[in-house]
């Protein structure tokens, strides 16, 4: 007979986190300082510091808690999400550091580090929406540490042999994020996931907690866009955050419309409408660069809006029932499809503004180039940490206890039990 | 017998949210450009982003999550507020633009003509608020159309015939909105009201969503009264900003007193507490020009939160008795008394800074001339709209199902029973 | 036979709230005025004004909300959380200004007052953590007056006795709000604490609202470590801020291992980790000028979260049975223990950094006094309220209604109770 209860983690989790953590405070001692290179009127520090706080509430709250609609699963969804964040933020601080490290001796840290580094986490987070629920903190550690990897790979790779611009090859962190959690869903696939996991729903309550989630994120997507700008081009930061806001803006209305066409009873979907009104916002993050007029950010948002309704509705259930690929948050109709939508609206804006064959023709090719990498190694790094997490070492938990919080948490009056069985003893003595 | 469904709204609102938006992209096609004319420095962006977020997401996250207290109806609460916002907010910014469009031929978009758009569409939020559970999606869409397109005519009015300043004419939104308001719940009316609607309720943690909305608002409510105002006069910002925190500082203790006082048990009352604790906020908006002395905002806070309690407790009874209005956020007492009571304070403020009596004379002809034209618009715009949502086409939910998800969203497990459906009749095959 | 009901609050709450309010309001009328000493071109207020709004995030919705882990408690964690921290703020801008009054005969007002007076609310707000539930609000109102009182002449003793910074005794706020609400659980302690009360349990939901609020503090607590520094010195804001986060992030990390590891099922504890993530704050907020380096920053943010993790599962049960102290929001082990941590640390690093031994022995007793100072004021005042507390006057709930909303708010349908009522007599009429 198969345990009752879900695997201690005592013995896997807490090793592996003090081992990081302490790893970590290591590294940074010997091989990281803070940039005292700013200006001493304190101007750049402060107009980017609520940009990066914008970051930060997408990637802490935003994420966290989008991840609460399960009804059994919320301590896990926000709690988790934190956990993987600050150890993959701390991760990519070094990652992205090296090169500075190998020419100066010291990785420089400061709020432009911080801000690139939580985008790289991002992308490990969007890996990671495709596995809620079917997997413990030990597992989203290993995804985190090697996603980031990856990605910061696909970023050097790019930056190095296509001389692709930063901010371009990390907008990019849509596309990496989605191929590599399909290819987890697919190594780890389940057989339960074919009869739905019994606790995989929501309710009344935490639907609102998921919608809270998604708000922030909608919000401050024209920060995420336009934190990597540079400010000294006047009007760019300002371009970025007009179209972002307006691309959300149609999406909503578009994935509104869409949802109501493609339901039979005429009715909205709360985890669709919130999955489908981000996706002009990954769009216009991928294309930014190509984008000159409101219209074409709108036009690029209403496609987005339209592909990712559509792909909620028929493409997940078809890809768990042709290809065993279960994912929990709809990623691929959220960060992927808008993600490829958008690289190819910026191959037409761009191939549009050439003014002759040849240098729309080179840009083609390393355009061509730039998705083909991405996707290469996306799924390559999803295959081998796909492998690597089947072992049985790190304690999977059963197909009865995935989607539940009581095999991590101590949920509800079994906090309070330790406390009175202590009380009850101390006053027997 | 009457049917046992709410009617379906596929063929109603997939069709217009559609045309509209696509006619809103063709319209931003010809006629908009982004606002390159900004500072080379970037100093003017980056100072009026964080003020622009703030008021974003007091549009977005407050104005949605205050709606989000009726507890089978918080999907709608949350999620119609943002689909009626966005429209809205295009809508207004092609409406605000006109002018420009007339005498350069585009539509500038910067994050100011953005700010000011979301203000009419807070107006067009306000006055949904008075219909919240008792209309279908439709209604709200058709509601904020008309409400911003009469809230923008008011505005041109009183610039145009009475050179009133944009600021002032703008933060009369309150009283606009609430008399709009106003009327729809008199012309709308259904019987059901007398017995109170089996679903107009709150309970614990929906109240608590509620309060994070309100919170929200409360917080950024600064940022609302002062972001238009001009940066290059010193200190009339941070004059804004310390007058509106001490005034909602005030409210908020005296509506709890007041509450208290009001109430036969001595208890404190949640929706109550919600509604006046932002009455100051309001009020000084209104006032913002005629104050410079902390006193004199905290007195009109007082006053406001005085007016807005005693009109939460009496006030919505008994216009649901004697005229048959039945509003369900109390926009009332929380818009229009102190919107009302703010306009007074502006008057009695500003004729005792007067020097002579002609000024005195003639700023109150300009000020209740301001305020005349403003309330007749607005119950006649109401008036207008609420007559044109009384045709059966738009398919209103019924008595039965009105403050209840279940008319407009898959709610709870009917997600999953697609999915399901799906699987089985692919497994038989 | 004891009284079934909670005692209405009428004749105590209502009074004192406009006593209070009304005299405030006649102070500010006599002595305080907006500052308009602010430079012309803007730059100050804007880039002060969006870390003041994280600040009152953090006062307001971070505080607010994490006291609503409590299940039938929520109402009241939020609703008097915003009441007192109003109150505690009016007053805490008139003890602050007294100096500004003494020599220039006006109370200056301006964003860095608003701060300093949210700070010394946040010291009230903390001291209010370990009474949550077992009082009312009268009680919650007293206690902020006086420990805001006792915190501003702590810090006036430090700066006229000691020539402490502002800034270095602002920060001790920690130490000096969690031995002042020690105090308070020591001389207000309930039998009933013992067998543990009834309704003190969290739920899935009201875990997830105090989540909220736990990472709203997480993601601001840069801001709140960082605004008072001074904007002139090139990088010390930067360098706080980056501090502070990595500080925070290694806390996170560390919290959720020690947690696993001391958790006989290996399980983590949600309450407990929301306590323990944020010590890493506390302890970098008060050692801020001794940290020069980010592994400085680290070591302390995991010294932080070990004692913090070890003291909620620890100290919490021993002193409840060894010294009779029932606190609610484990306030020793989130700021007590965290804040004696940052202190030692800020001593042995600036030790440290001396080149001599007289200045490094100078700085020992200077910053030993300071302590000593801080702590004895902090528990006279503390046994001063809390013996003030114990008069039967302000009517403390029963046992019975502790951790009750019930007591004083109209909870569910009670609110339209009223209303029908109304109803149904005019009908009758």
């Amino acid at each position: 007979m198969a345990p009752q209860y879900a695997p201690s983690l005592r013995s896997r989790l807490a090793p592996l986190l003090l081992f990081l953590q302490i790893g970590f405070i290591v590294i940074y001692a010997f091989y990281t300082e803070i940039d005292s290179n700013v200006k001493a009127d304190g101007t750049t520090f402060s107009s980017f510091y609520s940009d990066f706080q914008d970051v930060n509430v997408m990637v802490i709250l935003g994420f966290g808690f989008i991840c609460t609609f399960l009804v059994r699963y919320g301590f896990s969804g926000s709690g988790f999400n934190l956990l993987v964040a600050v150890i993959a933020t701390q991760w990519a601080l070094i990652l992205n550091g090296t090169e500075s490290w190998y020419y100066r001796g010291k990785i420089q840290i400061n709020l432009r580090s911080l801000v690139v580094a939580e985008m790289c986490t991002a992308s490990a987070l969007i890996s990671i929406g495709t596995m809620v629920g079917k997997t413990n903190p030990v597992h989203l550690i290993v995804i985190a540490l090697l996603e980031v990897s990856g990605f910061v790979l696909n970023e050097w790779l790019l930056q190095t042999l296509l001389k692709a611009r930063p901010v371009n090859s990390i907008m990019l962190l849509h596309i990496f994020g989605a191929f590599f959690g399909l290819m987890l869903t697919w190594i780890l696939y389940r057989d339960e996931s074919m009869q739905r996991f019994e606790k995989e729903k929501y309710d009344r309550k935490t639907g609102l907690f998921s919608m809270l989630g998604t708000v922030f994120l909608w919000m401050f997507w024209p920060s995420f866009n336009s934190v990597l700008l540079d400010n000294r081009i006047p009007g760019r930061k300002l371009g970025a955050v007009c179209s972002t806001y307006l691309a959300l803006a149609v999406s909503a209305v578009t994935a509104a419309a869409v949802s109501v066409l493609s339901s039979p009873k005429g009715k909205h979907n709360l985890i669709q409408m919130q999955s489908c009104i981000l996706a002009g916002g990954v769009a216009v993050g991928v294309s930014m660069s190509g984008i000159h007029q409101p219209w074409e950010a709108m036009t690029i948002g209403f496609a987005a809006a339209v592909v990712s309704t559509i792909g909620f509705r028929y493409l997940k259930i078809h890809m768990l029932l042709a290809f065993q690929c279960h994912e929990t948050c709809a990623v691929m109709s959220t960060h992927g499809l808008p993600g490829l939508l958008g690289w190819l609206a910026q191959l037409v804006l761009e191939i549009k503004d050439c003014d002759d064959h040849t240098t729309a023709i080179r840009f083609a090719v390393f355009h061509i180039c730039t998705v083909l990498i991405t996707i290469t190694l996306s799924l390559s790094t999803g295959i081998i940490t796909g492998l690597l997490l089947k072992w049985n070492f790190w304690r999977p938990p059963q197909d009865k206890k995935c989607f539940d919080d009581q095999a991590f948490w101590e949920v509800g009056n079994q906090v309070f039990i330790y406390i009175q069985a202590n009380t009850i003893s101390s006053q027997g003595e």
